[in-house]
């Protein structure tokens, strides 16, 4: 029985990075996921409303990899006033051999928040023109931060906009976040930066969309990512029948929880069958974006196998060190 | 921000025991979960088949608790012949108030295997007539031991048989666990093993019944511990027609993966609806035995309340020291 490797933040921190080789990781994990074998069951919720709070567990069993991650994610949303963030949790790594804890990954939502970043990234790479230049970023959270990174890391972003319903942190984000070749702004109004960018990114908790159909224009792509619940709806649910092209990250869970629920619901989409993924698209099961004038909309929600992937990236990174 | 406490099983195993105070740790549990607030999500389960694994999760929230657990439980059976057991696993324990993770408990299973044996105490205690003196046991792993153990702790036996499948293992356990007061013997005969119980424990991973309801006899307490997944079934279906009280550890979950699952599915019984749970009966909304010459059955699949009570108890016991 060999010993069961902690890992703290700090040294998660100090090791994995938002990077050109962690978009690969995730890239991997999303055709693995369209080649099929990988078991991947319902997320566990649990909701505990007189503390205000609300528990996932997500993992997913990916065959070849030694290990595969189960992650618990709380949500406490009266910790701002406590001077605590929302999120937390942890990462297990179990053997996929032997079902033994291999690792344990005290990360307090930090590889979340990586493996998230980067799902957005691979969904540009794969879906907006190459020669997307102008990034439009709604939120001005963490998400909002990391998604410009991770768009930067797949296209030539030279101009980005920020939009949140607050102004001061719109434009506090964009101030921190302009640098030599990059010039972020706030932009106040949502209209006008939707139609900035040739990729939007929405990053907000919104339960009443915040982008309307009819601000998109052809060749744009939209990712959405911040819809993680039933209750939560950043797009106007037109949106999807304007576009010419919807993804999933996994249907299972867009339809139950992300703007492909809304748009069900609304009518707007018929139905959830034959809609593709994307891992679909990267392992070549669909062509995807077929026309540059096309409108293509990502529908993320995060998926268990995007866990075992960081998280066994994250431990070859501590095998290497020791 | 708190330390976040890493116990390993050597710790846990020099601290928490079978005992009394367990088993009314596990008895409390089960009345709270009775007396409602309790939130306990449907298990999530995960199958591996082509590396023979499974994966169980559960948790529970208990209001007035600092903490609740998420116990993450493999099954890789094809341990045994690597020389490793098939179960393993650990609990994290996150706060109630703001969901971070306070503990990680790298216990192996063994605070499952505790909390499991307890609950068989607690059934027997509610459930048996007070004078049971001899005990039946079905199987003859870890849980036949901890049952028996745990069944001593609560009636007064005296005497116990153990039947099993390898006439050897039930007389190896019947010889270590014979002791000045208690007097064990392998019993190869079934029919005659259930007939010499005042309570029957069957603890074995059977998918075919092994207990006729023929062989029951007035008065007598049956605990069926071993079912805890959908194709499992250790008694024949009409041991619960043939009882006078059937008592459920959670009906939503023995419905679907305990011995009333075969029942339901043989038309023996015609509805999970109303059934008694263990926790009615010590909160005291269910009068449980009324009769000295009943049948009662207890069906017991394992509850996440069972491990956050497990896991606080544990915790407690290291808060002490500190």
């Amino acid at each position: 029985m060999s010993e069961i490797r902690v890992l703290t933040e700090d040294q998660l921190r100090g090791a994995i990075h938002l990077d050109a080789a962690l978009i690969a990781v995730i890239e991997d994990a999303f055709a693995t996921l369209a080649r099929g074998g990988v078991v991947m069951p319902q997320v566990l919720s649990m909701h505990m409303p007189d503390v205000n709070g609300e528990l996932d567990v997500k993992t997913a069993y990916v065959p070849g990899l030694p290990g595969f991650a189960v992650k618990l994610s709380p949500g406490f949303f009266d910790n701002p006033a406590r001077g605590l963030p929302s999120t937390s949790g942890l990462m297990v790594v179990l053997s996929s051999q032997t079902g033994r804890v291999q690792a344990v990954l005290l990360d307090n939502g930090y590889l979340t928040d990586l493996r998230t970043a980067a799902a957005g990234g691979v969904a540009a790479r794969h879906l907006s023109r190459p020669d997307s230049a102008r990034a439009a970023i709604f939120g001005a959270g963490l998400q909002a931060r990391m998604q410009l990174q991770a768009l930067c890391l797949v296209r030539p972003i030279r101009e980005a906009v920020i939009w949140a319903r607050d102004p001061a942190r719109a434009g506090a984000l964009a101030a921190s976040m302009t640098k030599p070749g990059l010039t972020v702004r706030a932009e106040a109004d949502p209209a006008r930066a939707a139609g900035f960018g040739d990729v939007i990114v929405t990053t907000t908790p919104a339960t009443q969309p915040i982008l309307r159909a009819g601000w998109l224009r052809a060749g744009q792509h939209l990712t959405a990512m911040g819809s993680d619940q039933a209750g939560k709806n950043e797009l106007d649910p037109r949106c999807l029948d304007r576009a010419d092209l919807y993804v999933a990250d996994r249907v299972g869970q867009t339809r139950l929880m992300g703007e492909l629920r809304a748009a069900l619901e609304a009518g707007i989409v018929a139905t959830a069958d034959g809609l593709p993924e994307l891992g679909d698209i990267i392992a070549g099961h669909h062509p995807g974006r077929t026309d540059p004038g096309q409108i293509t909309i990502a529908d993320l929600t995060g998926t268990g196998v995007q866990d075992t992937a960081i998280a066994t990236h994250a431990l070859a990174a501590f095998s290497k060190d020791s």
